[in-house]
């Protein structure tokens, strides 16, 4: 393989999922682009660090900061979503379902990797729940096993707070056949249910 | 969503296979590495083309002309493999089984797209039979439609030459279940049955 595409296997590699065939896929098409189109994706990578940086009160990625969310009066600034990463805060605006603000832990409690509470921003949730007027917090980490400790420890922890908390659903995903849904799941579906007609 | 994230994601849309999930998934990925490591990327992009042209010979990808296949002394310079795409030449490379030379077609005939004869490195090819000394000429487009008519095509106008044509195997792939291959598959398979004790 030539050098010059040997070095942009590696580097495409990088990406999580990405192993040398993909890669080699991804390099060969963009020698099939124009030169002009590889020059957009390179200038849109090389100049990314540059102008995303954290916002200061909820710490998403944003150009500005505050970030669009903090700094949109129409928000609703007495309730708190707490999200692992900014990639989330993407994902619940997509629902057009929440109009809150947020704040982004920048990662989950990791023991055995060494993330301990310090490594997050969590000393700043509590700065903000002290600060600001919060009515409610809604804990919105994954549903995994690092989502769901990060969870139960950030409870713990607000428990002291005169504040409501909240966790986001777990169940059954739409369209899902029940029988194929995994026991934990199904089991949490059915812990909690939510009444129909009480 | 930054603009600088969104024009980021656009970019990466362009790769086949890659849709709005993978490209934000990629995007936030960048965002997480060092400024270094991104810029990095970003480099070995913009300086492909520059660095990447066609071997004037066999019209591989490469950055020296002739490309290093065609000026190896110790590759057999009397058996052509003909591929459509310079990612055929790295798989075939991979084999560690050809030591002959290559012939890259760039594309496949697609009437339906408007490419023909004339738009693929086949008069090329049939100069290189009349000016080297050739023996054979392996034709190893893939088993696709678009494949399989342009080695038809092949086959046809090298029939006019005393040189010796060849087909790669179609066949079962290997670790596959016999019940599991297609049909077609299957059918050449025993249509092209090799002799074991004759």
């Amino acid at each position: 393989m030539p050098p010059a595409l040997d070095r942009l296997v590696k580097n495409l590699m990088r990406f999580p999922g990405v192993g040398e065939k993909s890669a080699t896929r991804m390099a060969f098409q963009i020698l099939r682009w124009p030169a002009s189109v590889a020059k957009e994706l390179a200038e849109s990578i090389s100049s990314l660090h540059g102008q995303i940086g954290l916002c200061s009160r909820c710490f998403t990625f944003s150009e500005k900061d505050p970030c669009s969310i903090c700094s949109d009066v129409k928000r609703d600034n007495s309730i708190i979503c707490v999200v692992e990463e900014p990639a989330d805060v993407l994902a619940i605006e997509k629902t057009n379902t929440y109009r809150g603000i947020y704040h982004v832990l920048q990662g989950v409690l990791a023991p055995r990797d060494g993330i301990g509470p310090d490594d997050l921003k969590i000393n700043q949730l509590l700065d903000r729940l002290r600060k600001e007027k919060i009515d409610e917090v809604v804990i919105a980490t994954s549903s995994t096993v690092a989502g769901e400790a990060t969870a139960s420890y950030l409870m713990d922890i607000l428990k002291g707070f005169n504040i409501k908390i909240s966790r986001i659903a777990c169940g059954i995903p739409m369209g899902t056949d029940l029988k194929y849904a995994d026991q934990m799941t199904l089991k949490k579906a059915l812990e909690q249910r939510m009444w129909v007609n009480k």
